[in-house]
């Protein structure tokens, strides 16, 4: 079993970008999703979108806030603070006290405009009790791929490509892991945290569940990309604004 | 049976768009791929998706490079010339050829960066014989929805709520309309055009194929949003390109 993590929150886009997401839900019967709203409440957006798509019995909808104090702001560059921190901790509380401790499972953070292939899923039902499995991230950090580097007989992580804060203890992506849930039994300190530096949130929380010795390459020994840190642009609403100002809307009484 | 008509070309995103894509095929037995690559050959990246997708039977890979003389150059704004005519003209062309002209199809022309729900299709299923399918489509022309307005009883398109070029015959979205196939067979002139407008695309093709009142509205009476206009962002290769420039690369025998 599987399950995904996903932080969301209300933009132009979120329908879309949740529904694409959901297709590899349709397609993955091994998936559970957990989805967390940045919201004061679970929205009747997320609840039909999981209904439509039949995932009622596999998916748990959550919902917390990011306190003010830690949301972007207006013009602010989207890195200046971190996102998804309070969501992904919510989740990891419900699956401490929700899933049964002596099943394998595995626990991975899928953010929701990211691009994912169906084979990342077959990867990741191989990650052993105890490890956390390691594969490249397309379209990340700069750089076409970012990956980890393995030793001669392809067993043992023993670098990172990155480019950028090459420095932090795990130089990688979100995307680029995922979990044995034994290990956040086994360790109830590892969470996400505000008190970090920039970049520094997947190595906050891999730093207390393995090494990089411990690290389980997969994805024919990290040379095949899975995943993908794609972006979708901010959605431009000229003409919307200027309808709102007369006080219309082109969606009105249609959830977009 | 219905044919998707995808025209794509080579960028640092191109495979995780198709990758997604190709999800909404997995899931519909009903959909034949039609994907036509804006390059002087068919790439080994878009046949081996289609065959790790499983979709070899149900696709064509076709190729046509739009003329330099018609293709984006550097930082021209991504509107200034039309894109996909050549790639679409071709794929018609293509069915003109090779589809039974006695069992009733559908042609709907999917871009690869756009989202689409699986309802979408099903509503396709229901575009008659001599008809044009016609639907809502969310953030495109600067409005969270571009829509066809309809009469008292919901039967016919009386208007459209485009807010950019109200003007045009048909003031939508190549996304918002799917045609039976017959049309295309009895109107050998209906092609895409060079020759035409900024945003005259889809009015170009379809006056040649229907009239506004004899438009089919689908998608619960043009009420539900099953497709929405997303767009990624240009993928930032800062350290990709320092590395270039010392003549090494992150994806050295890696397709990303
Ligand atoms: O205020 C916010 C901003 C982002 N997110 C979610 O956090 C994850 C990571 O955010 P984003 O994709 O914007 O980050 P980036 O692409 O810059 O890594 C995504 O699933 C978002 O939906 C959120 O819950 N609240
Ligand atoms: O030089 C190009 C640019 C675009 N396209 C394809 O044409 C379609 C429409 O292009 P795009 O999505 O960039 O248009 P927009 O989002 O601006 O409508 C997409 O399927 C692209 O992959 C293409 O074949 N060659
Ligand atoms: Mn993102
Ligand atoms: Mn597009």
């Amino acid at each position: 079993h599987i399950y995904a993590i996903t932080p969301t929150y209300s933009r132009p886009a979120q329908k879309a970008e949740l529904t694409r997401l959901s297709h590899l839900f349709m397609l993955l019967p091994n998936l559970h999703w957990i989805i967390v709203e940045d919201s004061n409440i679970t929205t009747p957006l997320v609840r039909s979108l999981l209904q439509r798509a039949g995932l009622e019995k596999r998916s748990t909808q959550l919902n917390i806030k990011t306190p003010p104090e830690f949301k972007l702001q207006g013009k602010d560059p989207n890195w200046i603070k971190p996102r998804g921190v309070e969501q992904r901790n919510l989740a990891l509380a419900w699956l401490r006290t929700h899933v049964d401790v002596d099943r394998h499972a595995i626990v991975f953070f899928m953010d929701d405009d990211n691009s994912y292939s169906t084979e990342l899923f077959v990867e990741m039902t191989k990650i052993k009790p105890g490890h956390v499995g390691v594969w490249p991230v397309g379209l990340v950090g700069g750089l076409m791929v970012e990956r980890p580097i393995l030793n001669e007989d392809n067993t043992q992580v023993v670098g990172f490509n990155a480019a950028w804060r090459p420095e932090r203890p795990f130089p990688i992506d979100m995307a680029a892991f995922a979990i044995s849930m034994d290990l956040f039994i086994k360790n109830p300190q590892a969470v996400f945290s505000y008190e970090v530096q920039r970049g520094y949130q997947e190595s906050e929380i891999l730093r207390h569940l393995t090494t990089r010795q411990q690290l389980q390459p997969l994805a024919n020994s990290c040379r095949d990309v899975l995943v993908w840190h794609t972006r979708t642009e901010k959605t431009k609403l000229t003409s919307e604004d200027a309808l709102q100002r007369q006080g219309k809307r082109s969606d009105s009484g249609i959830e977009v």
